[in-house]
């Protein structure tokens, strides 16, 4: 089953956007966009474009900013801030 | 008079988190956070260490998402993406 989160990585910004489009059109009514690190700001875009451009019907429902504890390929722990930002059709 | 507001670029990360601790500590109860474009995962990154790390009793109050017109060093119009994070003493 879709859970309708996507995880927004280093892809070009509109490959994103068709997925959150299609998972919609697929009557999905909340996409969850995940981000981490420097791709925190491509989930921002993502969602800015949804609501004010592509779908101006969608709304922003929630925000969240998370820290995740990874352990580095040394074996070290460092801490990676991230995003949770649910679209959802009203 | 200070209004609270930081503008997170392309500083050390310490930087922001040091003037988002000043501004605490001189009596203001809410700072807002706000970043544009690729910082906007910077601004993130302040939020979580002021609010897991660094201060603690600090809540996170609110967080936007917004999109600006700005116009390009060639006249055109482009739409960048901005956050605003707003944290607040309790």
């Amino acid at each position: 089953m879709d859970d309708g989160v996507i995880f927004v990585g280093n892809k070009p910004l509109m490959n994103y956007v068709m997925a959150t489009m299609a998972k919609f059109s697929n009557g999905i009514g909340e996409v969850t966009l995940k981000a981490r690190g420097r791709a925190i700001s491509r989930a921002v875009d993502v969602a800015e474009l949804i609501r004010r451009r592509v779908l101006p019907e969608i709304q922003l429902k929630k925000i969240d900013i998370t820290t995740e504890e990874l352990t580095d390929e040394n074996g070290r722990d460092i801490n990676v801030s991230g995003i949770e930002i649910v679209l959802a059709k009203p």
